[in-house]
């Protein structure tokens, strides 16, 4: 393909709007335009990419039975009505009206309307499992939409639902697609992790994340490419180090997940679902009077530890939630904090949120800061398991002001269940004792769920089974973010180009190193003089001799100075890039690998050996 | 691929809500599935053929230099407010809302969203021509969505865009596009005509339509499939074609449009711009004086020429039209009918519509039946062309109940233009006087315009030209609707399929004929009984020798009776049915040709050679 013909517009700055790197190379190298807030067009070159992820998929999805369709993305409210999710799901939902003024959204998600699907056509447990997917967009009416692909209100998805008539085959299905990821985010070339991820939100049971790790900011050699004429690290100078470091520095982290993983083990989690080690050890500590003291002006944990010069992690904290329409009170030690989703996953809630002060004040009769569980009648109190160690603790009074000192379960007041509600902390020892737990960024690229029947039952989606009796069809449902995977691999696969000048001077530049799966064309052919005779004929006889053998090729035939085509070439980020240059006449080429930074000049008619043995 | 993993749910009978062959066969051999009224899920058949014909698009658009990206469907109001349409498009646009009150619509068509892209990013015109395109879903909330994929809300489009710098670079893309969709329709094995279209509409000013021809409904023999017992249609008895002319009669002819089309010559033309042959011949007729009748109760042609007793050809008819926010009369012979878009494009008007009666009474102080042009003042007064010839003519005398007999132009009243307005009909000579017209019906399946500086004067996207001169681009736009050529292929490639049962009665029963480019599989693999072993070993060894030549093969593994599993096959269509029967044990299997009710039994041995020969 002829560059000229294309539509790449690459910026010489960094776009001013963008926040990570991902975002600001894709619109810098002329990947996307943002044609409204969060709703972006992909030009030529990031829809090749999304092709090669297509293709990826595809073949994947085929390699364990999942047939591929496509689901309207203009739906009826009627099917939300249906599963309930019409009024629940909340501000994110696009809604509009068709002009016989009835109800429409745009697809967030499609569990509704496959159900819809299914359950029209398949009466019985004969016709399962049944496992469907399509690759289509979606729409999020995000409050903030930003970062890019990362965070927008249209996107591309690939959703997958699976069928079943018993849970051994939801098992085997979804051990299925957590295979298929695997390979079709190593094939990406994405540095990955699975991890124990949250299936609540989706009104599901087992759930596995899919984690692209953002790579850590402070190792500059996971950035940085050096050119030709620099062997090593060691030469470049401390200030320019420096300022390759300011540069790094000033792009945010992407991934707005925090994953927990085991240092020396292998488990791996959500911050929302992860867990720590857990013994319950027995106390033999003597339990003393329960005392009232004044607490003038101490709201808060820490306050109330200094007032009294005691550990935090001796007082019980009480929070109240409302869940859905009930109030619930609930306790941890007093250096933990509340993990809400394992809080919402824990109570079945559909919703979850801290609730208001009249609602505490008419419960208890005291306000935040002086909350406590002695004395509170008719409200359910779930408590951290850790809380259930604690004697002699000190908790609010419910009274503005006091609070006691020596408060015990079982005497003072009662917790109706202990279960795992705290947010773990880096250094703690991971849940089966192997390794200590670490925290770092990743961004979502991929989830599968366990969903049961919630909206099979829902919806009335009903099979016979073999005896003939009416069961709930069983879902699984595996979602892939197709457009952010591409935001991904940006964060992964940016460069910063350390070149050296003739003169010595070190100069740096962001580039981008496509992995050779997903660049948009594998070879980037760039005569320097598109008036030269020699170059373009060589340019031309070079360009069919890599077709013939398969490759994509880009030929920037445009008539620009070199430096501009070049500066284009490390931004659109091609693996392989051929100059033909000055020796054109000579039949020699330059050859530049992109991920090394390495570059060799060869003779003509070595370069499709030279490519191949490159490619192996 | 197995089909007891697919979901392609058959029905017994055909849909009672299906008016045209197309919609019922896509429904009831499990191809689509409506969702809600005109918005359908493309089951995984149906995703398959659209996936072919994306990739045939692709491939012949590469050709032409056209480039793929993809543009969002959610698209803010401020583009369409830019060009105007957002208020003048009509109740066929969605409008909707974001959470932050913003207006947005779903884009129906993209030239704003092209021309922003393009406008943002391309400065001089060394960077065009600029030819991109995308294959992506269109919402057009249609008053009577019908006929399956033919009329639908929410449905799949190609649609490019061309930029130029001047008209002889937007002509030649023209004329590629041209080739290259003839290419197009040409692979998908479809029978099409192209056109000369209303471009009008779209702003534009030559355009082309490519029309799907509907299969003519009286001539059996194109529908008609032998089985292999029957030698003849000879051999069928009368009742029984009976039958089958009254079930073909039975659904409506496919096709909103009427092709106009020379027989015995070239021209071609949607009876929207259709003209005939016109030869302007001078009159040598004396002008007799103008005389008031009265004309009590006749207000059409037919009965103020039947009450006077003269030929409707002698009479001129008078209509009043308000275009945009203007009146204009418009004169026609009285037997002539007006053609509506002709108006339109004369008037450069981008709404046209009759006038209400009290306008017409305002201007002309009576009402319709006695309009005439006598003594009309302040009013812009076009004709056609035929009524320049016409002396002593009977018109309406602005008076009701009363004409004037012997009115004459230049001494009665004056004519502004003459232009061609009539609707052509059947049997009239071809304006270029090579063979007479006659109609057919047609389905849109492609289009391409000369939009010219339509979008990029209104949205001000604007290069310099060779001189340094600001100039806006010029535009072509080329679509074709990729959701409704499956309905168009259906509609031709429908067929009834007569057998001969082993007691000589005749059957009929409809099936699909898939063109071999088009079909979701090569090949549909039927072994009759699964259980049995030599059975499913020799089908397990043909389907992976047939894979492995590269063929894609369905294989119905499910555990049906042989007549459910014939007539599903039938439904589905696929080009060779490969049976694997009772021989099996001796390594025989039935091979039948779709196409002509062939039926051989062959060796496997044979069978990938055979299967290749018949593919030539």
């Amino acid at each position: 393909m002829k560059q000229s013909k294309m539509l790449i517009p690459t910026l010489r700055e960094m776009p001013s709007d963008a926040q990570v790197i991902s975002h600001a190379l894709l619109v810098r190298a002329g990947y996307v335009r943002q044609i409204s807030a969060g709703i972006y067009a992909y030009l030529p070159l990031a829809n090749r990419v999304l092709e090669k992820l297509k293709t990826i998929m595809r073949e994947e999805f085929d390699e364990i039975g999942a047939v591929e369709l496509l689901a309207p993305t203009l739906l009826t409210a009627d099917l939300w009505r249906e599963s309930g999710r019409y009024d629940t799901y909340g501000a994110d939902l696009y809604k509009l009206k068709n002009r016989d003024d009835s109800d429409f959204i745009l697809g967030p998600t499609h569990e509704e309307t496959m159900t819809a699907l299914v359950r029209d056509e398949i009466t019985s447990y004969k016709k399962l499992p049944l496992n469907v997917y399509q690759i289509a967009t979606k729409y999020r009416d995000e409050k903030r939409p930003r970062y890019g692909l990362l965070r927008g209100r249209e996107f591309i998805m690939k959703d997958g639902y699976s069928f079943h008539a018993d849970y051994d085959s939801l098992d085997e299905t979804y051990e299925a697609y957590k295979h298929a990821y695997e390979r079709i985010f190593a094939r990406a070339g994405l540095e990955f992790r699975g991890i124990i991820g949250d299936g609540g939100a989706m009104g599901g049971k087992d759930s596995q994340e899919f984690m692209a790790v953002t790579a850590d900011r402070t190792d500059l050699s996971q950035w940085v490419v050096l050119s030709k004429n620099i062997e090593s690290m060691d030469e470049i100078p401390e200030t320019t180090l420096e300022d390759i470091q300011a540069e790094l520095a000033a792009w945010l982290t992407a991934g707005e997940d925090t994953i927990v993983y085991a240092e020396g083990g292998d488990y791996a989690a959500n911050i929302e679902m992860a867990s720590s080690w857990f013994e319950k050890k027995a106390s033999y500590t003597e339990e003393l009077d329960l005392q009232k003291v004044e607490t003038p002006g101490a709201k808060t944990i820490d306050e109330v530890a200094e007032l009294l010069n005691i550990n935090p992690n001796t007082t019980i904290k009480t929070l109240v939630y409302r869940a859905d329409d009930e109030l619930v009170v609930v306790l941890l030690r007093g250096n933990d904090q509340l993990n809400e989703v394992k809080l919402t996953n824990f109570l079945h809630a559909d919703f979850l949120e801290a609730a208001n002060p009249d609602d505490v004040e008419q419960l208890v009769g005291a306000h935040f800061g002086s909350l406590g569980p002695v004395g509170l009648k008719g409200v359910k109190i779930v408590a951290d398991r850790e809380v259930e160690v604690v004697k002699n603790a000190v908790v609010g009074a419910n009274e503005d002001g006091y609070h006691y000192l020596n408060a015990n379960i079982g005497r003072d007041f009662e917790v109706s269940e202990y279960v795992d509600l705290r947010t773990v902390s880096e250094g703690e020892l991971s849940p089966d004792g192997r390794g200590t737990l670490k925290f770092a960024k990743g961004i979502e690229i991929g989830h599968i769920f366990k969903l049961g029947t919630r909206y099979t039952e829902a919806m009335h989606a009903i099979v016979l089974d073999q005896n003939g009796k009416a069961m709930p069809m069983i879902m699984g449902c595996y979602g892939i973010g197709v457009s952010r995977l591409l935001s991904a691999v940006l964060e992964q696969f940016a460069r910063i180009y350390v070149e050296k000048t003739p003169k010595g001077e070190f100069k740096f530049s962001w580039s981008i190193n496509f992995p050779k799966a997903l660049a948009p064309y594998d070879i980037h052919l760039v005569p320097v003089n598109i008036k030269d005779e020699e170059t373009m004929r060589l340019t031309n006889e070079l360009e069919e001799k890599l077709h013939a053998k398969g490759y994509q090729v880009l030929v920037d035939d445009r008539n620009e100075r070199a430096g501009v085509k070049f500066a284009d070439s490390d931004l659109i980020g091609l693996p392989v890039r051929v100059t033909i240059g000055k020796k054109a006449t000579e039949g020699i080429v330059e050859v530049k690998i992109r991920t090394t930074g390495e570059v060799i000049e060869i003779n003509k008619d070595e370069l499709v050996n030279t490519i191949e043995i490159l490619n192996q």
